[in-house]
């Protein structure tokens, strides 16, 4: 448990907690949820290995089956700034049963079954998923293990009302507005829930340290369905386009969430915050001052008298990836931290970190899709010093130079990808090619190849 | 006050409220803050002409010099649901003081004056705005007698921080994160704030009846800037493209907003309304079924076990433009309606309903235009019953027909807009050319040419 220490640590870019603080943090005498590990695919006895910070080794699966479709996956460790790596992974095939349609079931038009001449069918789902985990291991490591049970269970909750048309479609027979997609999309947003929900019943039982954001690709027949809960990020690049997955969920984000929230309920601001932001910190002394305020709900600037209920940190201070929630937190939805302080206060800052996650699908329907086509994940210690261009601009040179039947591409790419934002260590810290800083935070990233989903290798048992 | 009546009359569209009941409605006593009349520009002396219900006459202003531009406006009456005209407009031009950079102040790279040698100069804002009211004429009215001034306020407060370049730009010297387009929409938001405001500290002592939508479009030099609160609609009719200006804000639209709300606090559901939207209407018989939900933040389904709690109106019903918050109203965001309670009860629905609105902004500079480029915008009358597309096709017809020289063009494309969506009466009642129902709700467009933004004919005194 660094974290107190962080404020000290180098946090331009990738620290997504600033000063936390923990109510009832004496835990110490509960029994971790999870015992600290690196994902069970890497296949590592000795788990120190790779938490030398001097080092950075990059790891990557030995056993290259170890991953659905031989994906690629590779991380490392942060510079210094916590003694884990908080970054957690998890990745697996499962199947799901659905109604399936039978040769003789008719179908109407718009695809919903006249009769209910079907049978089951078994549909593998493809998930993989990043947790990266902030002021403590728990949550990431409760996450890694177990969202996916939650998922599995959701999508068994309505699996009755899937129906496969054999042609990789799944539909619903419900009505019109309710899609088979709302409903696999509802699976994922209950499944993020009920382990938040978990995560807070048991943490007077276990120790589940800190919080994570959450970011989990799920492949189910022709869609792929991308959930996320904070700053990770995913993009598709398929037939040379760059799609984004994601959208980093963060306090600049979030704003209207978040200022709605404390406008409807202004005692979640608990007298220390204001839910206007000033251009600058106001004081006792620019009482009555005119001063350029941004009020809530609003997109431009005003000139404010200044009050004394004025004279409070905003909500929200600062813009985009660099701002934070209650001077605290820079992401806005994530799981855990359900006992997550402002620092030195009482005052509770989960009311406003959801773990609902946003959830966008693609679907891959009469796409031609070659080895090339790749999905891209990567927390946020990647993408801090990376652009979705870099990103895929290496990625396609490692593909190049590896034959589309060298099932070590993925994982050449993913390693190529963690080393570019992680770079060399140097007099000067860590620094990338061109000098620049490198990335300071753990650093986790997947290439997906995305060709098996069109030729539906494995999608019926 | 036909308010009441509105339930019988033909609803299938362009209905914003479905039940009003306002709180202490006996307010008879109370003078009007604006005798009902229609806008200043169509100089109508008997304000009784236009409203026949049977004929629905198209109304335009006689004299083309009382619009900036010679603008093209034209309004109908509606069909029989209230017995005036609840639409309003406005237009005007005034001068706002900038400074203004003199040819010898330098200018850095980042347009940010070095020195402070400007002097002031005058410049022309172009204003112009729909005003579609509920429930009564008395918010439309104000609105359209009154935002104007508030507008003017505001943006008096923001002028010593513009700065005019000469070229058609302004900019300000303030922190690079706050632009001049940012204060000028912030004066925009601050004006509908404090129109708002205004309304809710004189009910006591004017009746001003209702609520109502506003779409306020303003032009400052070389940029438009659009601000909506409510389902009215600006399109930019730009080089052939079809430029959206504003979306519909219905309660559909701001899901995520107004579930925030009641999330955050619940007590403004006072225990009659449910966050969780149903697939059906459930009853008590559903207890303990399991019954397709959506939760509040959640874009999916999922099956839920019916509650006790959950027996109640959900707190918006139906889908997009035909959903409904509270079961009374259509729109999410309005001027006015303070008083305005859910159909039989003393629960009040406007904290949802904020007065803020949305700003788009679009920029001229350097675009080559044309006399056929036009923004057009219209009350959710004209809209029920045509698309954007229609739209663009009906007004570059009348252009096509009318030289560029001639002043009526405008006027008459929009005449044409109205005439499409009132259609002709028939003894199936108003039917437009195709046979469908035609808009049975007040229309009001206006077509503004966009070439004098370029030409910079009056933008200085």
């Amino acid at each position: 448990m660094l974290s107190r220490l962080r404020t000290t640590f180098k946090s331009r870019k990738g620290s997504t907690i600033v000063r936390p603080d923990y109510d009832k943090l004496n835990t110490s005498n509960l029994p971790d949820k999870f015992v600290y590990s690196r994902p069970s695919f890497l296949n590592i006895d000795d788990d120190s290995l790779g938490s030398d910070h001097s080092v950075r080794a990059i790891l990557t699966p030995l056993d290259l089956t170890a991953l659905p479709w031989s994906s690629g996956y590779a991380e490392c460790v942060n510079g210094g700034k916590s003694r884990y790596n908080e970054d957690q992974a998890a990745a697996s095939q499962f199947y799901l049963t659905c109604r399936q349609q039978t040769p003789n079931g008719s179908v109407t038009n718009n695809n919903r079954p006249k009769s209910p001449s079907s049978q089951y069918s078994e549909v593998m789902v493809t998930y993989m998923g990043i947790f990266d985990g902030h002021a403590g291991t728990g949550a990431a490591l409760t996450a890694s293990h177990l969202l996916e049970t939650h998922l599995q269970e959701k999508l068994t909750e309505v699996r009755e009302s899937l129906l496969e048309l054999g042609d990789g479609e799944i539909v619903t027979s419900l009505y019109p507005a309710i899609t088979a997609d709302s409903l696999i999309i509802g699976a994922m947003e209950a499944a993020f829930c009920s382990l938040d929900e978990q995560m807070a019943r048991e943490r007077t039982t276990y120790a589940i340290r800190g919080g994570c954001t959450s970011l989990v690709a799920m492949f189910l027949l022709d869609t792929l369905y991308v959930a996320n809960a904070g700053d990770c990020r995913a993009i598709l690049h398929v037939n040379d386009d760059i799609i984004p997955m994601s959208r980093e969920l963060c306090p600049g984000a979030e704003m209207l969430r978040l200022q709605t929230m404390a406008f409807s309920n202004p005692s979640l601001l608990h007298n220390e915050f204001s839910n206007r932001a000033f251009s600058r910190r106001v004081w006792k002394e620019d009482l009555g001052k005119k001063v350029l305020c941004r009020e809530p709900m609003s997109q431009g600037w005003v000139y404010r008298e200044v009050t004394s209920d004025d004279i409070r940190s905003p909500l929200i201070r600062g813009e985009g990836k660099k701002s934070r929630l209650m001077d605290t937190i820079g992401v806005s939805r994530c799981l855990g931290d359900h006992d997550l302080l402002v620092f030195g206060t009482d005052i509770r800052i989960k009311p406003f970190l959801i773990p609902n996650p946003e959830v966008k699908t693609f679907n891959f329907n009469k796409m031609s899709l070659t080895e090339d086509d790749v999905l891209i994940m990567g927390s946020d210690g990647l993408w801090d010093v990376m652009s979705n261009e870099d990103a895929v601009r290496i990625v396609k040179a490692v593909l190049q130079k590896h034959t589309a039947q060298d099932p070590l591409r993925y994982t050449i790419a993913a390693k190529a990808l963690v080393a570019h934002s992680r770079g060399m260590v140097t007099e000067k810290g860590w620094r990338m090619d061109d000098d620049e800083d490198a990335s300071f935070d753990d650093i986790t990233a997947f290439v997906i190849p995305l060709h098996h989903t069109v030729k539906k290798i494995g999608t019926r048992l």
